[in-house]
């Protein structure tokens, strides 16, 4: 079975896990008070080019809740893309501490000024939420990438409503060669981001950048309070030493989308079309029910929506791992299908 | 200034305020353990004729949240529809007691089969919330009215796929009417509703009934956790007594939809269009802003919506103490503005 | 069955019932934003001369809860003593909603000084809740109050430690005639309070007064978030205006502390010893258990903890309806069963 | 600088990261839907012999934060010793779902029977919470264990009661030892508890075991709710495969309570006390001030309590990589400061 299933099916990426093993008989400082945590840190902040406030902590879901929970007061509520990943793939855990996320429709996964200045129109007194924060992802749940000018739009129009603009960054690493914004654009134009690593080659670990100092006031409560301090918070630490050096991190997002646009292309030639404009490692062919059926028995992938009875959305994710033989296999085999 | 803003800025219903004035001397048991309370518990009873439980809460909001946090796990969900009072007006109480709202367009106010349908279908594992409750009112908050028929087939779909239905009855009363359905009705095809007092005469006091008897399994402990317990319960219980005493709430519910429609058959004679099909006591005329302006230096009522620079939606709302003559100032200005 | 079981058994003082039989056709304003409320503000504010901000609530719990809940962040915890209400009698409200209660020791219901140093000293860290908030009650549990002196004590250690301090007022006017403390000093001395109008002749009400000014910050969107905006505001408005008005607050409150010690001076006269130095309305007599059976049989009276099988701690209440005849009844009663 | 300071300072077991490394190029199911996860389970099963629900969760609050707030209802109480993991170093994570800890006093930081009875006596009604899961750890806080007789005594109050019984097992591997507990008898005697790996060799992960299976309903949509489902589940699934296999828990809590007997038998022989009946790998002595200074300089360990200006409370921890040599360095150095 060849996966293109997803991108974090495997325990790291080899120059991670090389990293890893080099500190096996290291006694550390826990709970984050460690020199690897420091000096990932340090390598971070080399990047954006900021004294952002910086937490690791383990998965994305996680540290959406915390962060959201921390930033927010009870009252205060979450303005979200429709397919946005904690309006639908956290099993409410936004709301579950409290708060409401206010859906808006977006276009190609992406909120728009006029959905945001929509919201704050609406919400005009206390006996509805205070709409607070805007969440937006890059790359977003659909592949799709704000570019430097939009997210810049989105910041302004924040700043105009005090808002707080929170980006997650799951899929950071892709979005920094398909998108034209660096490292430092996010944190000039973000309150608070994440750094995602569990989908981008570490074994565990998301690195939370609070550029608003406001925000970052007593985090370590938070932190500990939801169940997000990691008592080996050193292992996180080494993960984004490694990933943060050689420039590792942009590369393995670079290679990713490379082959994501391989298999898109190839695609595209032979006819099939597309349920998002995806400039990311994950694509979303709409593909005839018998080629699924008939695929499903040599590949593995995930059926994202079915459009009709026949028309299903298909997702396909490249990763460090994907060869170009396999995609290669697969291309063939929806040809042959057609 | 003529008020038409809404149905609860008097202290009571003449009956209800007699009915209170009458027990002043009297000494009674607390926190809703008392004769008064038991008496309209046994009222409500012979009226939905079920043996349901009962309990006394102080206002909509409240009830709301307390029901709908009692009834759910954490990571179960509500479905309702987008203009639904809990999904706007409460400023994210359900949201803040953990719950999710995933929301609906219905049509009309009202949530149709199908809505239900797709939430379903789209709600497929543990990554999702899992949808638990489906939430309605009747009357909706744009003054439409479920049918029995209608009803009915939210109970279906709601028992084929495991849902609780609740249904807010702030004004109960003017379903009553306006509806096919009976009280009744309303303990045979939901597995919990309130009588709405405070819209309806009460001085305060919302009449939870709980018929699905599961639900109501030490719901006295959730009453008390989220403060709904009331010290003074048997002042809900006389004014529930007044209500449900000569058929009193059906009275005042049915005299208000009359002078609603009085004032709606006049202003659609002269021309005026509307924004919902209300059949209630609450009615949404669309009027130019010249208009609104003119009409606000002698009347008060709500701005609902703007549906553009000039278009605005207001509403009306005729209570008990609404008079023709004032109904007959307000279309005669209408007339001579339009 | 003469009552000495508490004082909310009535609907209101005969004051403040005139008052609101008074208003009965009037149409106000709705959500507090009446007439009413603003003058009943007015007259709080004379008496604690200071401007603070001031909002009625329906009931002691659900005051409490909103206001902690409203003050503190999610990690921020309350000291409280043992016995307090919110740590006992609220079924887990603060909690309910995020907030660790650090329970203390104590001394005769109070909190002392060494009391909250000790919890300070112990709390050093992100690994433990923060305490950042005082919850006393004066009068207390037990009946005793705090003196000036002990709230200036309280008030000055919060300061240097940069803690709230929150005062449960539910029966406040008991303390202004047992204790040397005034309106004025409440207001000076504490963060937030509130006047207990439940319990001492509203028909429902507490007013709370909010002295730290960024506590109350949007707190109106707290209010209605957690379910305690009252929609006809203007009634508790009115109860406070009539509350306010000729001292009749102070009066019942001195007039309750004067039966109550009229009936433990007599008890004690007759070696009937207490479990607390109570000086307002609620005294607690240890009686033996046959003592209490056969006193069941003509008054009621709260059994409040069994500290053998033979002794009792019984709690007897006087209220504005407490007569000399049937305290005296009560006496005598106990000396024949002695 | 030799460290006694805690036991998850090193990545992992050498056997643990030999095994991590060995599956270093597999591409697994996510979410604990692998095959490492199932196998870890079977091999969990065999040891407690019990057909227990399993789920794999980052680390020791997080665990305890999910499993009790999904066994409870809202109103529900935990009742846990005042020294308990979850009533002081959990930063509130409990509270923070809802739910009030009732601490009890104990001894030797473990519940009694009694301790559990006079709670139950005194929570009568719904005005206050309802007791309803007993919290405990083995080894506990203070590193003394419950025997098989004890854990027996308080299964079977809970029984009587109808509370759940959860122990927190973050160091269950040394009481397998130092105990007459086996893993058998945690499955036979608990409703969940869970066996702790990031303190005993993993590099991260727990394995909470229900086995009252109505605890386990669902159980995965509160995973995910409250952000405690592995992305990489794979991963505690290979480190719960190496721990199970050749009954290397045990040795490991084995070794570590031998290597804290040998110190704390040289450290009673030179006449130091302890604060607590350790019979595991944490030992609590009690010294000077002036030798914890010293000592301090060369060893690196925690400061637990100070009892007074001179008596200090320290902590020592052994672990698989405590050495004999630094052990006798450390006596050696206390002995020649006394």
């Amino acid at each position: 079975m060849i996966s293109f299933k997803n991108d974090y099916s495997t325990i790291a990426h080899p120059y991670v896990m090389d990293k890893l093993i080099s500190y096996r008989d290291e006694i550390n400082e826990v709970y984050g008070d460690d020199y690897h945590s420091d000096n990932a840190k340090k390598l971070i902040r080399e990047k954006i080019k900021c004294d952002s406030d910086i937490y690791f902590i383990s998965g994305g879901t996680i540290t959406n809740m915390i962060s959201i929970s921390a930033f927010l007061k009870p009252y205060e509520a979450v303005i979200a893309v429709k397919s946005g990943h904690i309006n639908v793939h956290e099993t409410g855990a936004v709301e579950g501490q409290g708060h409401k996320i206010i859906e808006v429709d977006g276009y190609d996964g992406k909120i728009r000024r006029e959905d945001i200045i929509n919201v704050i129109k609406k919400h005009v007194d206390h006996h509805m939420v205070k709409p607070k924060l805007v969440f937006i992802s890059n790359a977003t749940e659909v592949g799709s990438v704000y570019t430097k000018a939009e997210l810049k739009e989105l910041k302004d129009i924040c700043v105009k409503y005090d808002l707080y603009l929170y980006l997650d960054g799951a899929r950071l690493a892709v979005s920094l060669s398909a998108s034209d914004l660096s490292y430092e654009d996010y944190a000039k134009l973000t309150d608070a981001f994440y750094i995602g690593g569990t989908k981008i080659g570490a074994y565990f670990g998301e690195a939370l950048v609070i550029n608003n100092k406001s925000l970052a006031f007593e985090f370590n409560y938070s932190l500990k309070h939801y169940g997000g301090l990691l008592a080996k918070g050193f292992m996180a630490g080494i993960a984004f030493e490694a990933l943060m050096e050689n420039n590792l991190y942009y590369e393995i997002g670079k290679e990713q989308n490379e082959k994501a646009k391989y298999l898109s292309d190839k695609l595209k030639n032979i006819g099939i079309s597309f349920n998002s404009n995806s400039k990311t490692n994950q694509i979303f062919p709409i593909l005839n029910k018998k080629i699924v059926d008939e695929l499903l028995k040599e590949f593995s992938f995930e059926i994202w929506d079915n459009i009709s009875d026949d028309k299903i959305v298909v997702r396909f994710v490249t990763t460090f791992k994907t060869n170009y033989k396999d995609m290669d296999l697969l291309i063939e085999k929806i040809k042959s299908l057609r």
